[in-house]
């Protein structure tokens, strides 16, 4: 489990300020048709089988950016997301004369896009398989531990490689409930995207850090790549030469909109969530591992604060970090209330109870009680490794020793066949290495990092001697008698010897071998093949756990999936990156006693809010054309006003930003970028009262376009229905 | 202006929360006849003239607190009003082994009532009448400056005198529209005055600081005094002896409540407002003396948290100066804020543009344009003196200091006859005296005290030579070689050789003569006599520049009247303390675009904000009851629960607090108490569309009464109406 959680903290730190949501269920898109009478009932008029094709309309026009989702909106490969998906990429581009993030980017004609932040690409998924009898077929029950998590593992590479062997796609092989389902999935990998068109961030983040997760909301958070390939029409790496990609699916979009109460559904790429997660682990998260998240984040912000004061060149660099790292705060804050609110471990508690009453009273053929029991075990097992190596775990995340321990990794997992190397190491994973080397320049700060160390290595030594890795101690020399003063020099003289800040020689490491890194007396490559067994040593304990899981999970999601059907309910899978369609309607809310959300928010909001310093901010040209109530076409009669952002009961979590938000012909009506504040909790219970998930209406987003930025260019490109 | 200044930035210390308004208009009930069709109209049932009886029914029933309000609602003298009103009486009679405070009070018998905190005090108003004439009728414009302020206090105090023949009674002239008029106002002194019963904090403080100026809200801020007289009927000090006050008129309370758009009304006392302020003035409050305070009273709140630490004997002392600093910080805020949203400024001088240009078109006989001229000229004067002695004002409140300056004060003014003392110094002002005297220990730590004399002495010092006092730098010895550590040898000296921190010291030198002071080694003493100079010279210039205006404003406000009277509307005067009505009806709000105010919130409100920490620890007793749904006789079917709060479209503010909510027919539904944060600028600037006042349901008040508290002898003591 340590490991996972360490997937899990980065999850929200890298993909911003979307989670949240509410008419439960997030279905695989080949699940609607067994819920067609609810999906026409709540207002569809395609019919839900055209749903569950992925490579037909619509949901062939919905792309991901890997950790984002995107849909196409022109035939000449011109997508849109939001703003803060495209963000980085602005924010490469910009300098001090031409500062886009300030001013805003649009390229009015195609030869003037800009190329995306170095490792940007647009997967086009193409294929979808059930290979669950590849995977698992020939695996019994007895297969358990390390064993089977390296049979499974190999098994997904070999099917992998196999898809790949086609030039310009990427494959994965990822599992459904638990495990209880593999698919293969194939995706076109773009690699040529360009930035077409961003407003400014007094459009695109109005209301920044301090409207994140909040209702009302005035974001205009919208921004459009475009998606190059070679003149052969395959996926090539940037080239003048190449030319815009043709999806064979482009989304109309609506320039009329929705009122409150009609239908919507989007489609995109959720990342995680933990619906069916076991109280053993909630317990944990919950009681445990959240409010001491919340401590050392904090703590955490404040080492980068000190080390990079405002207005420092640093600071600039760490903004990125600042931000994320606020943002899971927020988030993680919401989640403690919000499990607090609705009772989250009783209700998981009941749960349980409901689930082992309804298995004991059908007799329970399949014997699911016993492996649910020892699933439970095996849980707690995780929770209390992951709980033992936390202080050790953050220690790593000095971005230097983080870059040296992948160095040496790839060394040794180079001396192997590809096919057995660890994933994330192979022939296939060098590029994505190439950039991550080359990319930590722009986010690295060697004071900074030196401070953040520091305050995790002085956490870390207030921990009780079990909770110490003695390779790292000795490493470090770190014994009761250092103090502060002897732990600064320490690592003072550690990043003075060190060249591993240098780009060149990072790329210069990635093809060292081994020999070399042993050799090497650069104090992070020493402390990386210092620590080298013991990292093995703790994954190893976490696979094979992940192992006994493998048995396990399936059987406890078989016995969810048969409960719920016994219910005459479907149970979806828990979020997993994958494409999913969740539906509702729009719809205000009453997130607590005495307050009511409206269901739209109106421009004049946007003036009500603006105090002119940031993040409230709005350029004086909208400011004006508000105040000129220059709507155009564009306004909702029942409000008076065009519509700025609305609210749905749609159930979404973080990697939905940027999904396509369709109304009942699946044309566009708007971008899913946000959740509200009560909502973060769904992620782990659904609470349908006051779970709410946040859009910008494509009303605003045409408004400004046509009004504000002038981005007629783009409109005119665009199917728009009137 | 700048002791006026003082004045107010001691108003809402003292009062606490209440501010806010807005149907527009705090009437005096005199004029209340005059809008007898738009009483009517809202619903009024009574006689809109019955209302204008003072001694009459209901406005005989409706008594003062000082800096609060409060009204009877029995026969035998209970009187209720607001927990926080009453609160320093509770806290005055707690222990630690009874704490009312956390446990709440309840007399099941008067004989078990306690007394209420020193210098607690019920007016009852029996008598009011125009006494301008007498009081101006013979001043010319050409008497003004000093000689008008003190022709005009004068009268003041001989017809107080007159008044005051009678004992028992307390008698006052206020000013009415800036001095175009002057009422009597003679009042029953209620000196014996008794907790009878007061809910626990976890419900009559519900929410806390948190929830200060907030909406949703569910504070239970009610209590209740009981009045109590000598045997022969008039007020008497505290005596085992005396009975209960019989009041001649007395409130039914309301167990039927009100619907969202149900007239309704307040009385009570508002302290101040400055809605007729020039725009001279309201450009120096909102762009100087405002953020000034902002950040002075940040400082503050630091310095007093920085000496007395959270869990400290001193930070007990001072949790109420830091609750008043907290929410004069909030109010500020909001005020700025406010001004902001509703461009306070530009609306000001476009009021002043209005007014010019229908005085020009009418001709303005009465010379009302250059008198308005002159008005700005001296308001201009006050502002830059208040600005030039703002810092060394903020060095007198230092409590010792501040102690020494009035006992001082007091032996120079004991030296003239009493009619010619400066009001607050005469006899009558004595037993005052007194009490504030013996008073100070309860609110005085000396560590606590120097260090935030010694943070104001900084930034005093801080300040260009133009706002220097040479007086004070000589006596401290402050010149450019004093540093922050000789300065605290300075203060610690002071503090140490002082004998004023000693109650009875302070007692002896009320009756101490001036010579005494004179010849005092006494640190304090010896600094106030060396400022006595200075303090007159500032206080004459202050009051040269009152008794301009007192020739001025008359005309400005003469000036108003006219206009307003010949729009259709009639101008109210500005809140000074004394009894007012405003009326309007049960009505959420939108105080932004997307969020919408439900006019009621709801007992499960209550369960939904509990953390089981202050300030949200609802007793499990009220938990339960909610849980059990056991609503009795006083649920609102429209809302499906017992309706906690209520929001209201009133006019009211600080020292409304306790005020009476009235129905259609003058029976009490509720007691005002707060207004929301987006109306707390009301008191500059009427905005109907954000203003809201916040009233606890007289529902849940019985509610608790009944169910959590079994305060059944004084729900049997009151007349119910059902």
């Amino acid at each position: 489990m340590s490991r996972k959680l360490y997937a899990f903290l980065a999850i929200p730190l890298a993909i911003s300020s979307l989670s949240a949501i509410a008419k439960e269920g997030m279905f695989t898109p080949e699940q609607l048709p067994e819920i067609s009478d609810d999906l026409k009932a709540t207002g569809l008029a395609l019919s839900p089988e055209s749903l569950s094709d992925l490579t037909g309309f619509p949901m062939g026009a919905i792309v991901s950016l890997g950790g984002c989702s995107a849909s196409f909106v022109s035939d000449t490969g011109l997508a849109v997301t939001n703003h803060h998906c495209a963000r980085g990429s602005v924010q490469y581009n910009s300098t001090a004369e031409n500062n886009y993030l300030k001013d805003g980017f649009l390229a009015t004609s195609p030869d003037k896009e800009l190329p995306a932040a170095p490792g940007t690409r647009m997967w086009v998924t193409v294929g979808f398989s059930d290979v669950t009898d590849k995977v698992t077929g020939d695996l019994g029950d007895d297969v358990t531990g390390r064993d089977r998590y390296d049979a499974i593992v190999k098994k997904q590479k070999a099917i992998i490689a196999e898809c790949e062997a086609e030039d310009g796609y990427r494959c994965s092989v990822p599992a459904f409930y638990d495990g209880l389902e593999y698919k293969l999935i194939k995706q076109l990998e773009i690699r040529d995207v360009r930035i077409a068109y961003a407003p400014a961030d007094a459009i695109g983040k109005y209301g920044g850090d301090i409207d994140n997760w909040m209702w009302p909301r005035h974001t205009g958070d919208f921004s459009f790549y475009r998606a190059y390939v070679g003149p052969d029409g395959k996926p090539a790496d940037y080239s003048e030469d190449n030319v815009p990609y043709q999806p064979e699916h482009v989304l109309t979009v609506s320039a009329a909109g929705l009122e409150a109460g009609d239908f919507v559904m989007a489609a995109g790429y959720p990342g995680s969530t933990n619906r069916y997660a076991r109280l053993v682990t909630v317990d944990y998260m919950f009681n445990w591992l959240y409010p001491t998240y919340v401590d050392l984040v904090t703590d955490w912000i404040d080492a980068i604060e000190t080390a990079a004061p405002e207005g420092s060149d640093a600071r600039i660099i760490y903004e990125a970090r600042l931000a994320g790292l606020n943002n899971f705060l927020k988030n993680t804050k919401g989640q403690l209330a919000g499990a607090k609110r609705v009772g989250l471990l009783d209700r998981r508690a009941s749960r349980e109870t409901a689930l082992n009453a309804w298995l004991k009273e059908e007799g329970d053929p399949n014997g699911y009680q016993s492996a649910i029991a020892q699933l439970d075990e095996v849980k707690s097992q995780s929770a209390a490794m992951s709980k033992q190596n936390f202080w050790y775990n953050n220690l790593t995340r000095s971005q230097l020793l983080s870059a040296a321990q992948t160095l040496y990794r790839n060394a040794i997992e180079k001396q192997r066949p590809d096919a057995e190397r660890e994933p994330g190491y192979q022939e296939r994973d060098n590029k994505r290495l190439e950039e991550q080397m080359q990319r930590l320049d722009r986010r690295f700060d060697a004071a900074v990092d030196k401070a953040v160390w520091k305050r995790f290595i002085t956490l870390y030594m207030a921990q009780p001697e079990s909770a110490h890795i003695n390779a790292f101690d000795n490493a470090l020399g770190l014994d009761d008698a250092v103090n502060a003063g002897s732990l600064d020099s320490v690592l003072t003289g550690m990043y003075s010897k060190t060249a591993l800040d240098q780009a060149d020689m990072r790329l210069k490491w990635l093809n060292a071998d081994k020999a070399a890194f042993e050799d090497s007396d650069d104090p992070f490559i020493k402390l990386a093949v210092a620590l080298y067994d013991t990292e093995m040593a703790i994954e190893d304990k976490s696979k094979a756990l992940e192992g006994k899981e493998a048995v396990l999970q399936p059987k406890y999601m078989r016995a969810i999936i048969d409960w719920q059907k016994a219910q005459g309910s479907l149970a979806y899978p828990d979020a997993n990156s994958t494409l999913r369609v969740t539906y509702g309607t729009v719809l205000g809310g009453s997130p607590k006693d005495g307050l009511i959300y409206e269901p739209f928010t109106r421009l004049e909001g946007i003036v009500e809010k603006d105090t002119g310093d940031t993040p409230f901010d709005s350029p004086k040209k909208q400011l004006q054309l508000i105040e000129d109530k220059k709507y155009g076409p564009y306004a909702l009669p029942d409000i008076g006003s065009v519509p700025v952002n609305f609210l749905s009961d749609l159930d979404s979590t973080g990697g939905n930003s940027g999904s396509a938000t369709l109304n009942a012909n699946a044309e566009l009506v708007g971008l899913l970028f946000d959740g509200t504040f009560e909502s973060v909790n769904s992620d782990w219970d659904f609470d349908p009262k006051t779970t709410r998930t946040i859009h910008v209406d494509t009303r605003y987003m045409l408004w400004v376009m046509q009004y504000v930025d002038g981005a007629t260019n783009l409109i005119e490109e665009m199917k728009i229905a009137k």
